[in-house]
């Protein structure tokens, strides 16, 4: 059994999700791999708690889940107020988890590579923006930098590109991203308008308060960004052309019904090309998901039309995919 | 630049694509990983030409072309009538790759394995019937034992499987793991009864001359019991509960279509429950494939359904997840 020490940052619906199927399959977990993970801090907003013998998750999710923050922590644990680089330097760790929304945490993934440790992140901003980067610094270490759930959630379509296809070169990647624009056009199918359906989505949770990120196209062109990074090679979100579904009709969704497609949020990735638009298609073909399904094509010289299709949101969904960052992180560090 | 050897066993269609393959896009991988693919030897059913300073790929496969067999080669080659053991064991190479029909191939896999030498195979029964050793050995050694091509040609799904769900736990597979059965189907949907629709497919060159594989389900029941290995423990083809298609008769398939279904032979791959048969399935669902595609649904605990589906069939389709392996291998030895 290997002991790996986790420092895990973020204790909102996706932290709390991962720290739940840590607890909940540390037994499959052991046996499966030999690993014992044992989490020395957790961070939230209002503090940084840090045990180097181990934080007990399940008194963890309960304090923040009945007080709302880890700074009401007061027990015997240690609470303290490091801004997150601080906290990745002072804390000993082996693998740094990020599920934060910082803008700027490629400061931090950056230093945490330096500091020797590996990462694992669900936060797109730091690839979107900082790849070249931040796989520079990785490689230079030999340590993994592992950011499987900032694309389609824990569906494993980053360890498809970066593991599955070796001999293939991909020509062009056609994907829906985003299930929040998925489920407000596919309201608009039933006759609501696009300020109807957004209400009805933030009513429902699927929509944030503030929802510019999904509807004017960001979240999904951070991702199609990631997977021309992947696929292609470095360029940041500033290359892409995104435009998002505010200026979509009812008129447009009920022109394309009639010849038989639907409006969706299409990426389109090509060599040099990073592109994100509402686009029809065709009913019956992959790109036609609905609910928190996201679905890509992947076309390469060699396999020809590849389809991969699954969550692309939902709590559990993407701690998987933070989970399986986790395990491959642990066996290689 | 890192020099890697190979040694090819078969240099049929699939054996034949991989050649080229490596001819075509030899200075791409030499960008890209760094490696220099050296071919030592190349067997046949006839011979095994030999050649420790890298046989010339584009002669051989015109000489292959031309007449047939290996142990025609006249020139400066040193041709011998190795068995695939002595072969193993006299020829110096990094990589075993294995892209025969040859139903004991286990013994040589394992003969490379012991030699030190990494396996690259797209041939199925030494997996559905060895699994457990040939793993056994590799780990033991701590040499790659790759296997992409055996299922869904080079759609990677066993990478998938391997790598891309790390903290999940698989429920079940269902799977299309067959094309030739999916082109009789499809045929018997237009009014052709199954001797018909076979013939036809004979004639086109999709299925055998003889079709008893692929018919009576032995080829899907393979695939499906490698994935049974992947997604739970090690059994064997003898475990697997296989139906074919021949007993399907035109009002079968007519009856499914009425209630907007479709006949497929269908793999369903629980803990310990490996099954293979015609099934109805949904003409709008993820299983409803056409012509030489492939797909499975795998369901997890963390993820729900996942969809993948792609190439089944086809040769440089499968030298795609040949080479794939080749290329993991070189990365690792």
């Amino acid at each position: 059994m290997r002991e790996v020490r986790l420092s895990l940052f973020g204790f909102g619906n996706v932290g709390r999700a991962l720290a739940r199927v840590l607890v909940g399959k540390g037994s499959i977990f052991r046996e499966r791999y030999g690993l014992e993970f044992k989490v020395v801090s957790i961070a939230d907003t209002s503090a940084v708690v840090w045990l180097p013998e181990g934080i007990d998750l399940r008194e963890a999710l309960m304090v923040k889940e009945n007080f709302g923050m880890l700074s009401s922590w007061t027990n015997e644990y240690e609470v303290y107020s490091f801004t997150p680089e601080e906290a990745v330097r002072e804390i000993d760790a082996d693998v740094v988890i990020d599920v934060t929304n910082d803008k700027n945490a490629h400061t931090w993934h950056l230093a945490a590579l330096r500091d020797g440790k590996a990462v694992a992140t669900s936060n797109k901003p730091p690839l979107a923006f900082h790849y070249a980067e931040l796989m520079r610094e990785a490689e230079r270490r030999d340590l993994p930098y592992l950011f499987e759930a900032t694309v389609m959630a824990g569906t494993p379509i980053i360890t498809l590109l970066r593991e599955g296809l070796k001999g293939d070169t991909v020509e062009m990647i056609e994907a829906v991203l985003n299930a929040t624009t998925t489920f407000i056009l596919s309201r608009m199918e039933s006759g609501l308008d696009f300020e109807g359906a957004l209400k009805e989505a933030q009513a429902l949770g699927i929509a944030e308060r503030d929802p510019s990120g999904d509807v004017l196209g960001i979240d999904a062109g951070y991702k199609a960004t990631i997977l021309h990074c992947l696929a292609f090679h470095p360029v940041t979100f500033n290359d892409a052309h995104v435009k998002g579904i505010v200026e979509v009709t009812p008129e447009d969704v009920k022109r394309a019904r009639e010849r038989g497609r639907t409006l969706r949020l299409v990426a389109m990735v090509e060599d040099g090309n990073v592109r994100v638009e509402p686009r029809e298609v065709p009913l019956d073909g992959p790109l036609a998901v609905e609910s928190h399904e996201n679905a890509a094509v992947i076309k390469t010289d060699l396999l020809g039309e590849l389809v991969i299709k699954g969550a692309g949101a939902g709590l559990k969904e993407t701690a998987s995919g933070v989970v399986s960052d986790i395990i491959k992180a642990a066996l290689k560090v």
